[in-house]
């Protein structure tokens, strides 16, 4: 029996998406192998890698001005090839700091040429509580660019919007909310994206580049590193993670035929909704530490007043089937990751949960 | 039904191994969820990840002075990351080049600092019909390391044995021919396959380093892309590609129960001496521009005298259940990928086609 999953990442998938992958592990639309088998140059994997990149396309809406690229993961190689390509000699690179993972982009972009923290929302106490107010966001005109983090997984903080920088090029980590909700995609030089939150399994990460600025990157590092490259070979340069591209075209079929982004961002909202409401129902049992405009929608965090409650919380939450809830070992307390692939009901089931022991407590 | 699959890679894997995935791909062990959904950080997919450590260190014989790595691919990745790991400042790197993947790998490194090739065996024509001999390559005794490709897929030659260099470090791609028969690993400093050939699925890369080697390395570039940061954290530094991992891991239980790497050595031997066997019984028909002793054992390739019986060959072998044979679209003729999953069987099969073939023209 399947449980609940709230997984932070590698996340749950739809089961249609998975179910389908099962169906066919062993032959492939009647080829006589696994797509993991099939040639990344033959007409079975191309057909798929194709089709995975028309619907990111079609779902994101990438305008012309851009491209869609699939990418070695994880998502923090892209920590260090992303100034590799952008962060020209002579010229700085401005980083939004909102998280541990801002952190660590910042961090290697300091090695490979000037980064500074044009931010950050770190407190004293080393938690990040919220995401900065567009006008604190003092940006160099002169920046090689700009990069922010939409959504902090460990902390649970998002932009809402994500900040418009005018012509400073913004380079933007939407690892945990990429499809979670429409994207202006035409605003960002460039985007990046791990699979293993709203899209598929680890080990894949997508891009979204403009392809002017992709073309004006460095060209003095290593071909393979050069996003360019995988621009002009349509992300066949390499052979591709086939497998998780495979699945994540699975699981775009799903986003598509459940109304696209549109579905996606009413489904995360309501979500989001009805387990903030649980929080804000009783702050003396659950506390959410995230100022409200900062609140992400994808991972929802509170504390419980005392380590032996949140024990019992979690204790009885998997006792009833849902998995997943313990927050990122270097913060604890509570994190409720909700990404696409956990539905209302799921939600539903929890909300209730919170409910029945806010009664007990 | 199972076609006969010998493609290159991606390739053909162990039908128990892909079984196993397939019955267990919505709720693995019990747990409610996919191997693919469960945290990199949960006890499911860990004992998964170790058990897969611990059985490439025992099918591999890795000894104490070495650590087996479990990294982002492509194998294409590691041609920047090699020389941006090792490449210290001031020192040249010595290459030899037997083909394609050899000829990118010193123009990435070539990107990074000095490299030069120190042997090419590229003929007139563009083409590798040969490995060297040890006492051709005139290594530098004071080369930051010599780099190798163990196993040539495109054109199929391969070194028999792997040379050794004393005490220059030595670092090898074993991409094409890794756990197909037993490895040196103490005589290499460091060394990487690609799992898509006789490992797993694409997406992952094995590395087995000599601890004090990955130590000496570079600390001046991004985190992530140093293979000590990987070592340090037993390759959990960052999400690995968990469902690549799992897989694989099936692949090497796999291995294991047909008796390691000694039972792979004898059966893609047999298979190897059975394909050129045919070959050289009609070296009229089958034309094998490989020179003999370097001969590969997992990619066997053959000309015909005319394009047209190139074409009738395969399609007579597609049309008996057989594929993959096409080659590389860089060369034409026929090549048979014959990795570890490829069985005795499957190679009858074939030889019979071929001496049907030849019966018939």
């Amino acid at each position: 029996m399947r449980v609940i999953n709230f997984n932070p990442g590698p996340a749950g998938l739809p089961l249609e998406a998975l179910t389908q992958a099962r169906d066919e592990l062993l032959d492939y639309q009647g080829t006589g192998m696994s797509i993991m088998e099939h040639s990344h140059r033959g007409p079975a994997y191309e057909a798929v890698h194709q089709e995975a990149i028309a619907l990111i396309t079609k779902l994101a809406g990438v305008p012309a001005s851009h491209q869609v690229l699939l990418l070695p993961g994880p998502a923090h190689l892209h920590f260090a090839t992303v100034p590799m390509n952008f962060l020209h000699p002579g010229k700085r690179a401005d980083y939004v700091v909102t998280g541990t993972w801002a952190e660590r982009a910042v961090e290697e972009a300091q090695l490979v040429g000037q980064a500074r923290t044009v931010i950050s929302t770190r407190d004293a106490e080393g938690r990040y509580q919220r995401v900065p107010r567009r006008e604190e966001i003092a940006v160099d005109p002169q920046a090689a660019y700009v990069h922010t983090t939409s959504n902090n997984t460990i902390f649970g903080t998002q932009f809402h919007p994500i900040p418009d920088f005018g012509a400073v090029p913004h380079i933007c980590d939407v690892s945990s909310d990429f499809l979670s909700r429409p994207l202006d995609v035409k605003a960002l030089a460039f985007a990046y994206a791990g699979a293993q939150k709203n899209l598929g399994p680890s080990g894949l990460v997508v891009g979204l580049g403009n392809k002017a600025f992709l073309a004006s990157a460095r060209k003095d590092i290593p071909k393979v590193l050069r996003y360019q490259t995988h621009a002009e070979a349509d992300s066949l340069y390499h052979t591709p993670n086939t497998f998780a591209v495979y699945l994540m075209r699975n699981v775009l079929q799903w986003i598509d035929r459940l109304g696209g982004l549109p579905a996606m961002e009413r489904r995360n909202r309501a979500k989001a909704e009805a387990l903030y409401g649980a929080i804000d129902r009783r702050p003396d049992l659950f506390q959410a530490p995230v100022e409200k405009p900062s609140r992400s929608w994808m991972n929802i965090v509170f504390r419980l007043p005392s380590q032996a409650l949140e024990t019992e919380f979690l204790k009885g939450a998997t006792a009833a089937g849902m998995v997943g809830l313990k927050g990122h070992r270097s913060v604890g307390g509570v994190r409720v990751s909700a990404y696409n692939a956990v539905s209302e009901d799921d939600v539903k089931a929890l909300v209730g949960y919170m409910d029945e022991f806010a009664r007990k407590h």
